[in-house]
């Protein structure tokens, strides 16, 4: 990393926690030119990056939900990979004149995600920028066997860990300035990677699962392809949520359009098999069945609304 | 990692060597989540960023250079660890209207470092931007024990593994569009890794390296203030290389100043026990001793040209 740059990085992880095997992997932390972790036996390793009209705005988010965004955002690729966070790192690029505060808030942001999970900021770089930017990287240690979309199997069930189109319907009301609907913009400014679920789905042998983070329409299509399948979506069967009621019919939103369609949620998408459905239901509260994995058959994914397209960043 | 922004970097590391576990450590790659890689036992992890206008010119660079070089500086901070790269990962930002030209050539920059190395190119991110980006991540594996800059020991010699200041006034020939220092102009825009000395430093047992990026003044502070030592630097002691010399007599350049303050040079500062430094320059071809390691006394860095400054962007 750039020394040049590392008064302020050093500043912001100044709060890592203390020594300790347990919550601090990073044997040699930020200050050298590398960081050096403990053994990582099946490292798996994400990047994300969150820039400012891109993934975010400073008119909607308070710095403090930028960065622990980023933050939950880029975990959900290692919760979707079954795999525990060890550490974090993160290239801060900022626009001249960006108050400390500003940065502060950020950080206090990623802190608030990465304290509980045990997860340790490596370190990182900042670097002069036209735009506020976030490039994260993470990595984390597999439970086991790491999913993938491509394991999804003829005969199997697809599922979701939660509610579709929250994200997408708050991100609506941001873009539209529509009150009233505090669920649903909650859904789309704090979205949770789901350590929870990964570690029961992990535990019931699933073996295809990714995050839904391009909507179900754009995701169902990728692991339909990397797994040779057929799809067969039903969403009649998805429950309303009151808050997501009421937002398609102020706003007269189609409910299964924007279901199949909104991004961002960071749901689990997985698929297992019909027996292991109610074991995993009992221990994960909020699975929804949402179709059948069938041998492919002329489409990849059948019984979406027409028009139901991948989900494009603000 | 966001599918959305998956067909580019596809694209773009459709080259990765075939699965083959001495030359492809992923064992799953890009397109899912996240990578997974072959177990790390002690895990080195660093991350760089490059910036248009900050770190590197278009006007001066083509795109192969570009990224041969945002590799050779990431991987450095591998290289001063002692550290054997194993995988990199990329995010790219890109303005809108960038030919696919430029990415293709920057690619084939990355894969011109990668390959024979034996690094894999795990994935990443690509993203619209304001400016051209890279941010860099790279993960090696510690040869043993990871030097630190905190660990130069009274009575040592203090190091460094080649020429200081070429890059510098290789900038500056760009700057200047001053012409006929090709030497010096490679310099700047060829760096590279010092993995070739980190394997020999290693072997003998030093254990206090950094690289130089932000210039000989601005490292050897900051190695003499993590070890609580005084520097005690000798430069008259360094030859001139004959283009080096030729620049300082046509710009008037101040040769000694310029090899304090000048950065981006990637050689790797070190120091080691006098008895051992013989031994060492048999193996390895141009280190130069820069001076001694003393007890602290009142200053970190003596012997240094006044008004020796850390390296700043161009």
């Amino acid at each position: 990393m750039t020394r040049g740059e590392f008064s302020l990085i050093n500043h912001l992880i100044k709060r890592r926690p203390k020594p300790d095997s347990l919550f601090r992997p990073c044997l040699v932390g930020p200050g050298d030119d590398a960081a050096l972790l403990s053994s990582v036996s099946r490292p798996v390793i994400t990047t994300d990056t969150q820039r400012e009209n891109v993934h975010f705005r400073r008119a909607w988010q308070t710095p403090f939900e930028i960065g622990s965004r980023a933050v939950q955002v880029t975990l959900s690729d290692l919760a979707a990979s079954f795999a525990k966070p060890v550490a974090l790192f993160i290239n801060l690029g900022i626009p001249q004149g960006t108050p400390d505060l500003i940065l502060e808030g950020i950080y206090e942001g990623l802190a608030s995600v990465l304290e509980p999970l045990g997860c340790d900021l490596g370190g990182g770089n900042t670097c002069r920028s036209e735009e506020l930017s976030l490039d994260l990287f993470a990595i984390g240690e597999a439970m086991g066997e790491m999913p993938q979309r491509g394991n999804a199997q003829d005969g199997e069930v697809l599922c979701v860990t939660g509610p579709l189109g929250h994200a997408r319907a708050g991100l609506y009301c941001l873009q539209h300035r529509l009150d009233g609907f505090s669920e649903l913009i909650h859904a789309f400014k704090r979205p949770v990677a789901r350590f929870d679920a990964a570690e029961i789905l992990f535990k019931h042998g699933v073996r295809c699962a990714m995050d839904v983070s391009d909507g179900l329409a754009g995701d169902a299509m990728h692991m339909a392809k990397a797994s040779g399948v057929t799809l067969d979506v039903n969403l009649a069967s998805l429950p309303l949520s009151s808050p997501f009621a009421d937002w398609c019919a102020k706003t007269g939103e189609e409910a299964l359009q924007t279901m199949a369609s909104g991004g961002e949620e960071y749901q689990l998408l997985f698929t297992c098999l019909e027996e292991h459905l109610d074991a995993i239901q009992s221990e994960l509260f909020g699975v929804i069945p949402l179709g059948k994995v069938k041998s492919f058959d002329r489409e990849y994914v059948k019984g979406l609304p027409l028009g139901s397209s991948s989900y494009e960043h603000m």
